[in-house]
């Protein structure tokens, strides 16, 4: 597997990013893929019981598991916005098409920013001859920025592998800073192939890589409205990979993790405010499933957050966190580690470590290993810390 | 029922409160309630796997309905103590309960503080002679500033009522001002009365109204090691009431449950950096548990507790953690109010009232009323906003 230059592209993609007016300032706020030809699609939604507009328009057409563009705007989500909002989302698609001279069908719509303000489908619109007009294989970077809301920065990441001679690449590009949960955030991601694959196949892989990348990451807790993570494959059907259990599939599903891995740590490292890298890996629980509710609680606890901001070792808030996750340990053998130093024993401090400990919390990556002696299952979840910066931005990120 | 002075105390009990040196500057940190004569008892305690070492003494004596004392420390919780914790909690009541002449199995331990350090068992032996010597009545006061940890102020609530010409007496004092949720906090309450009640009505009635007030709060969404909410009542056996379908039963369970709502609600109102006290009232959910998962999850939501802070009317938030909230309803209909203004109808935003709802949430205290409309079931859940100050208490109070 070889990394590849994020801002080069993918074969068979063109990229757009150009300010419509939906933000202040002039910033970029609309973004287009567009493929060559119709492409193989699937998708993964929030399971919010509250959707956005743009959710809803996405899982009807990505059941046909066809796409050719994708129009994302950023500074309004269409959410909460009621009928006129499911509206504005198929009008705005249908104008892009229309100028594409594509189908209404093959166009998904995404939508990011504020809640229930009604999106200005007008000025999307206007906007779509200079999206169309700037839109090139280069301009993958631009796409990025467009989608951007509370992010610091763009988050494109592309690898590549032969296999029987032929070259996969894959590239994603993803938003999502804050409202990030587990169970998809409020997060933007677009994996693109230059493969063929099977949509029924490009379904099950992005589904599995989404809960082993996605849905392991958290911010805050929040689950969004509009979370959507979209993948598009544009090589030529005659080639289509349609098994999971042959080479190629393999490699295209390691790729495909290896994309998403990484834009799920970006999107953490971008945590609103953040200042660490935290992963919470919890060790020999009774089940695969009590390993990621431990790691879970203990990635969204405030408490073991903020601690982290104060670059304090309080493994008293995690063993906290973890008595209340609902998994089954005995608390006077559990063992807490941080970047390998042993912090907890047998449930109880180890005092000849503070000053490595107190060394250890002050770097920008810090895993928590949990050993929870009660079985042999492992999950992982990487979280950050909470500070100051991420109250100012949520207090005055206003309606 | 008739309020009364909070600094009276309650008779048949003496409290007192003293510096045995566990916290820093000389302050108060160890608390003593002592009844007249073996007082019939009941606890109700945090459900964290992870206990302290006193919650595991409290629930072993109370099995025995009785209590005479209460020694009670801040500045360290005898928290993940191993078997260690366990011995200096027993040694503390035992010590009391021989300069008390009274049986070790009649004194309850209960400690908040930092988690991990073991118990300076000698201090708080020290320090006892003093306990007892000022102990009376009215220093009840002392003994509820002894057991603050990040409270801003000590919480005493008093209510008697008169029933067939008897007067019936509760006095509650707590603790707890973070690492606050529903399900037992970092708190710790004392319910006294001065009737007499067998021990298994007054468990249930205990119970009963932890179940209304105690856990339908929340500050930041963590359950503590230590939560122990424990009743003591101190009249004479003969006039022991017995069964809950009395009229002196019901006097006592409204007396119960008004003196523990009060202190509910001003734990919440000291919630670590808070501002607001904020209610969550969920009406019309198709039952009881819907109506309480979405009022808890709109309460916890970080999103939510920081929009409050900016003093923002943010219900696109709202409505984002009703949607994970896992309660059902139908997002094309809900309804909601701040103070009564209605901010959403039918799942959209009402523009009209931007004016009245920019107002409203600048207020002390905003009651948040969400309609269902799945069914005819209502909760409700206080909690405060998050704030810089939240993170600057956290951050800082290190291990």
């Amino acid at each position: 597997m070889k990394r590849l230059d994020p801002f080069s592209g993918i074969p068979g993609f063109v990229f757009s990013g150009v300010a419509a007016g939906l933000k202040k300032n002039g910033v970029r706020d609309l973004g287009l893929i567009l493929a060559k030809r119709p492409c193989t699609a699937a998708g993964v939604y929030t399971k919010n019981r509250v959707k956005a507009a743009p959710v809803f328009i996405c899982r009807e057409r990505l059941q046909k598991g066809s796409l050719q563009a994708v129009l994302v705007n950023s500074g309004n989500a269409n959410a909460c916005t009621g009928k006129q909002g499911l509206r504005d989302a198929r009008t705005s698609c249908r104008d892009l098409a229309a100028q594409l001279n594509i189908r209404p069908g093959l166009v998904a719509p995404c939508s990011t920013g504020v809640i229930g303000v009604p999106l200005p489908a007008a000025k999307i619109t206007n906007a779509l001859p200079k999206l169309i007009r700037h839109a090139s294989p280069a301009m993958v970077s631009d796409f990025a920025e467009a989608i951007m809301t509370t992010d610091t920065f763009p988050k494109i990441v592309a690898f590549q592998d032969t296999v029987m001679g032929e070259t996969v690449r894959v590239c994603g590009i993803a938003k999502g800073a804050g409202m990030i949960m587990p169970d998809m955030a409020t997060m933007l991601a677009f994996i693109l192939t230059d493969a063929a694959v099977d949509p029924t196949l490009l379904s099950k892989l992005l589904t599995t890589c989404t809960e082993e990348t996605f849905n392991r990451i958290s911010v805050d807790g929040d689950m969004s409205t509009n979370d959507t993570v979209l993948a598009l494959a544009g090589g030529a059907d005659s080639t289509a990979i349609k098994h999971g259990n042959t080479k190629k599939a393999t490699v295209l599903a390691e790729l495909m993790q290896a994309v998403m891995h990484e834009l799920a740590l970006q999107i953490v490292r971008d945590g609103e405010g953040a200042s660490k890298l935290i992963t919470i890996d919890v060790t020999n629980a009774r089940n695969k499933a009590e390993a990621l509710m431990a790691a879970r609680q203990v990635a969204n606890s405030l408490l073991v957050k903020t601690a982290f901001f104060g670059e304090d070792f309080n493994w008293g808030r995690i063993l906290g966190a973890l008595g209340c996750s609902g998994a089954t340990f005995d608390m006077f053998k559990v063992a807490v580690f941080f970047n390998d130093i042993p912090a907890v024993k047998n449930g109880q401090g180890i005092n000849e470590n503070l000053r490595a400990l107190k060394k250890t919390v002050k770097q920008k990556d810090i895993r928590v290993r949990i050993n929870l002696k009660a079985g042999s299952c492992r999950a992982e979840v990487a979280t950050c810390d909470i500070g100051y910066e991420y109250v100012k931005i949520n207090a005055e990120y206003t309606t």
